[in-house]
């Protein structure tokens, strides 16, 4: 049967090299990272190998890599841990309106301790405005957090501009880049990033794996305290094979042809908008956008519905983020850049992988119109 | 060559079903738990396998465990989520001074934010007083936090008592299980527990993954805010390999022959004290101490010296607990035992477990008197 999984910026499938990587590490070298003998050091210089590998991506230093458990512990700490840290001396945060649920429920909890937090706006694409950024930045701005491409519409912000302004300010600059991590250059000293959330399973590394860039000198209070892992900052034993698969996947990346990535985005897009009446691209085009991000509005139809009759044609899709899906709640990145309630509902997420082929995408805008088409039908006669 | 792994205490080797019932989550069924379509419910079905599993092993519900990175992720979400929900209104956590670092740490850092700790003194065994610990509560409490067994010298509280008392108190009881689970009986009804930290890797499972057991109508403030994952308690993509691991890790420990292990436990402790001279066992001995825990102090040898000689006989043991080794800090368990500074540094952890065979014991007894004759005779000689 046919599968096209079309779900990559929810989770994508561990690559086979990164399992092979992993595998020893699960039952021949499992020692404890920290145990002093032989198959304790065996295990952490496979994690010391891993951390150089995803330094070197982001042009950081080995010892400015934390290992945490994901993309979500990640933005916890760089949040709370330079709230815990600045607070009653500083306590605002600047970050926006289409961030992921992780760094907005921490910024909101964080309210309720003291922090006040600027969420700023963005336009139709998805940017935000510099000049509002300059504006919201106080005497008592100690972090600002602004992801680097959203999840939902692929939107690529400015970070080298963001970061120059920070710097001048004195001000933390933290960016969420779970998504375009190896998808889209990410220099930290370029882009004088402080902070920078990663994982691994979206890069077709294992779930349960991520890492926080700390800038060296830069003093955030730990989240997870403990045995003084990861140099006193972030303890807990580490997930050895998890890290080793990690760094696997980062080095893998470095082969994916995310050119030919964009083509077949744009191929998806351009059809989609000539072939099926009533759609509209949301977010921003060419290489302001994701290289695997497509979100489209099909006016009419149901989004859901929408997705689950392409599911019974083998393609996977979905309507957003997933994280979204515990709380049924609507998408607020749809709603920041102004869509309708009704246009949020009729809303889908098309993310490629690796291994998506234009055949793949062929597949996909020939069932799309067809179904489309029957639901409009059908929701005229209803 | 020779390789006798006997520190299964700071981590065990994946068992070969573990691994194989993880397998086809990397890369058949990848998808994300919180997506709609087959590939996430795929997913979700294994989670909420792996939680049923879990659940009964402690007597609980399936709804009352929530999926962690692991037992410091648990514990720190334990202190912290009790205290943040519970702080100003009442602000005393009641701990003992044996407990694991991430318990002490975090109970420490709690400190700076409001809360005050009384951290409990024990017996020459590691046994608390419960007299104390009654005396210690007041209209302020509302944490105990007291370990199951202990993670150096293996002594078992006695929770059944303990939460008695809680209960009648109405003061919310934790345990770190950690070091415990499945390898003597827990049950949150019958010792009235609260909060359960419980984690994979001590049990042949994978490194990353624990869960908290958090009591039906019991309230604590999430550690990691986001997309609303794990009925909005835990937020974070479900690390689905990881959870499908240890829901097989547990399951296969029904297995496991403890009173064997206790057995083989028995003869080291017997052997080693009768045949090498000036040696002392730390913690309790028989139903009282956790059945793969040995911990010896051998008088006028160094500990590190002492483990990095049997490694050059591939047998693998600690001083400690592996997590310290981050620190170089002494062991403050053996010191709250009433250690001298010189015992503590001159003690050795021998954790047994699964496959350790009765060879492996007679081994480690054939090279041991002949290690310890040595190292003293050479420090004479110093």
């Amino acid at each position: 049967m046919t599968s096209i999984y079309l779900d990559n910026a929810a989770t994508t499938k561990v690559d086979r090299e990164v399992l092979r990587a992993m595998a020893p590490y699960f039952d021949e070298f499992y020692g404890n990272a920290s145990s002093m003998h032989m198959k304790g050091q065996e295990a952490k210089k496979a994690v010391e190998k891993a951390r150089g590998i995803i330094a070197h991506e982001i042009n950081a230093k080995p010892e400015e890599i934390y290992f945490t458990s994901g993309g979500t512990e990640s933005n916890n700490w760089a949040l709370k841990g330079s709230f815990f840290e600045n607070f009653p001396r500083k306590n605002h945060i600047i970050t926006v309106k289409t961030e992921h649920d992780c760094v907005l429920n921490t910024a909101k909890w964080l309210e309720g301790k003291g922090a006040e937090v600027t969420y700023l706006n963005v336009d139709k694409k998805g940017f935000i405005d510099i000049n509002k950024l300059k504006k919201a930045m106080t005497s008592k701005t100690f972090l600002v957090s602004i992801m680097q491409a959203n999840n939902e519409i692929g939107t690529i912000q400015n970070l080298e501009e963001i970061g120059r302004i920070c710097r001048e300010k004195g001000i933390l600059f933290h960016t969420d880049a779970a998504q375009s991590f190896t998808k889209i250059s990410l220099d930290v000293n370029k882009m004088n990033l402080d902070l920078v959330t990663i994982n691994a399973h979206k890069i077709r590394g294992p779930k349960g794996v991520g890492a926080l860039f700390i800038r060296k000198g830069v003093k955030i209070t730990p989240l997870l305290h403990g045995g003084g892992h990861e140099r006193g900052q972030r303890s807990g034993t580490e997930n050895v094979p998890g890290i080793v698969g990690f760094g696997k996947a980062v080095e893998i990346s470095r082969r994916t042809d995310y050119k030919k990535m964009s083509a077949l985005r744009d191929k998806l897009i351009k059809r989609i908008i000539e072939k099926i009446p009533d759609t509209k691209l949301n977010g921003p085009e060419g290489e302001e956008r994701l290289p695997n991000n497509v979100n489209i509005t099909f006016k009419g139809c149901e989004g859901e519905a929408l997705g689950g009759y392409l599911e019974t044609k083998g393609v996977y899709v979905s309507t957003g983020s997933a994280c979204m899906s515990n709380t049924n709640a609507q998408s607020h990145v749809l709603r920041a850049i102004g869509l309708s309630r009704e246009d949020q509902e009729s809303s889908i997420r098309f993310t490629l992988g690796k291994e998506t082929t234009e055949k793949n995408i062929d597949y996909a805008l020939k069932v799309l119109p067809e179904i489309v088409e029957k639901m409009r039908v059908a929701g005229k006669i209803k």
